[in-house]
């Protein structure tokens, strides 16, 4: 698992409230449990104990496991359960950067959470009949999931060329708000690792992530992205960006900050320390 | 502890509702922690953090401590405060199959869990001055359990003569509905495994259950059950019965699956693998 | 972390109810997750799950992670942040004996919680910008934490010399009712282990304890204490005294009892065993 902690500043200018600047923190405690049959066939089973503490923000006392997910893996093929990774989510070029300490609003992932997803502090699909199948040969990967969320089914095919990696997602769905499909690109260009999103959101409207990595450094890099957001409504008709930096100061403790002008409109930055143990 | 996964089938005809098939999974994380002192006491606590997830049957986030059983121990001899075991639980012959991956609602227990036992997601007798004393010297074995829940006093003593255990139980209690007195004999035919077993349920009716477990194979084996339950009600005045599998995969693992009659009307199947960890 | 179980009686009085004779038990897991930066620097986290379970006091069943508490430290100085340990709470000559086996309602601290302090079964000052200082050099200990509960800020300095150690702890606070300031001296007179402490609790009165620890064997003490609370109110106007026993078992066991007359009026007394794990 891992904890981090640090100071968060939102100005809150979407909800027009005060500014504020509070400690933020996260302890996860990551419990990957696993059994493997005469034939090699690993059987496990992955939970969480997760807490969140921010000022006003969560209630920080007491944390459960989340959902569970359960899977058997054999060679590249795997079959999931429970509390499902999801395939839109676990497709590459969603999550192209790591903003700041904690995220600060995810703003540049394309398919915007619409879609399965392993809840860190919830069920996720757990209890909704998750299910999910993954499949990697070589440059190949595939991954089809579906629950009864929205009765959901979703996958997207990957295949890496030439150093670049290029992703097509689709999902049905019985929620308009729902992600519709999703297309990414994501490579190096030798000083900065480079990645282009693109997610149709159904009534959440279309969204545009250009995302961009630079090792500045032996031990530092820098992250920037811009996120453009367009529907029929103005509270999500915007286009948002951040910057962060990274430096690491080894044993598995980091450096972490960032600044983001958010989609909707509030501009937030935070600084910390994270540590893996 | 151990995670399991797979599927279930009810065919709900106890409410005639739809029959369901839905994914199925338990995660089992115990925690046993001893200290033993100079003289040779061992001191130490069990609980478990425990998460099913079912389909509309449970709500699958989050899973706490359950309560905690404390002990000291020395010899043959036990003392058990908390979240008790319960004398009548741990009585040879209550429960002499372990039905498919989820015991399939476990008609094939004699008390039927009108007593207290050891609660793996709640507080069982813990908060309710469960105490016990356990003490066992070569065939024989005493177990006696007290609670405030229903001012429950409780106790076996079984002798186990060639192979053979017989089991008597008892049980005082404010409360019609917990058993009255309980009895087993279980030993090998050589081709089988056979229990026999009665209980006076007090308002629950009388339960006799005969279950038999079948090696069939180096790594398989089958085991079959026959209950009757006979009260003035309608509603659990008949006869269930079930047949399961339980093949070991090898590292913990193994493979099981059931199909089972119950005394409720239901039929119920479920197929699915267990790993150990 | 450890575990502890054994009996409690208390008459009540206070609330003029029935006395009681119940078991009591703890459950405490510890969790204290670290990472060392290439520069020396300790990064950390400390958490607990904890459960309590006494008849009718507690509901038994189920104990989440606590409020987190983070740190970093390099040398002898330390920053935490979260669910702070708050420095009139850890200032010595506060916890000056450890009554019985569960403190029988730690009278003999003289600050009377009227401060930050870290919270085992909830958050404390985690989500309230809990925050703290700490450093050390030599015989020279200074404590400074803040948070948003009550707008608290408080300190303490203290110095050892010559084997005795003085303390003085000051607080600021939104809350009539919180500490204003409080001393303490502690340290050796050969056959025993005295402190005196004093607290000026605003609206809690003043309170004046002392206590003292003997040995009387290898592995047998004896603790005392009384402790004076003075206020305008009659139900806290009193004087309270208690003594037990800690007697050590060996491999991290020991038996623990004692009785207590509260300041409240109740006369309280547990016995039981505590086991580290």
């Amino acid at each position: 698992g891992y904890g981090r902690f640090g100071i968060m500043y939102n100005d809150n200018d979407s909800t027009t409230g005060d500014s504020s600047t509070d400690v933020t923190s996260r302890f996860r405690l990551q419990i990957d449990a696993t059994a493997e049959s005469d034939a090699g066939v690993v059987f496990g089973a992955r939970t969480r104990i997760q807490q969140n503490n921010t000022d006003n923000g969560n209630d920080p006392a007491g944390s459960d496991l989340n959902g569970v997910r359960f899977f058997a893996r054999t060679g590249g093929f795997e079959v999931g359960v429970g509390n499902i990774f999801g395939a839109l989510e676990s497709m590459p070029g969603q999550y192209p950067v790591d903003m700041g300490l904690t995220g600060l609003g995810y703003d540049y992932t394309a398919f915007n959470d619409r879609g399965d997803q392993y809840s860190s502090s919830g069920s996720g699909a757990a209890g909704a009949n998750g299910l999910e199948v993954l499949y990697s040969a070589g440059d190949l990967a595939v991954h089809v999931s579906a629950s009864d969320d929205n009765d959901r089914v979703a996958g997207y095919v990957a295949y890496t060329w030439s150093g670049w990696t290029f992703a097509v997602g689709g999902q049905d769905s019985d929620s308009a708000a729902d992600t519709e499909w999703t297309a990414s690109a994501g490579g190096s260009f030798g000083i900065a690792d480079v990645t282009l999103a693109y997610a149709d959101n159904g009534t959440g409207g279309d969204r545009v992530v250009l995302a961009a990595r630079f090792d500045v450094g032996a031990a530092t890099d820098v992250e920037v992205y811009v996120a453009d957001n367009s529907d029929s409504t103005d509270s999500a008709n915007d286009t948002g960006y951040g910057v962060d930096f990274n430096h690491d100061l080894g044993g598995g403790t980091s450096l972490r900050g960032g600044v983001v002008k958010q989609i909707d409109g509030d501009t937030v930055a935070d600084m910390g320390v994270r540590f893996n143990f």
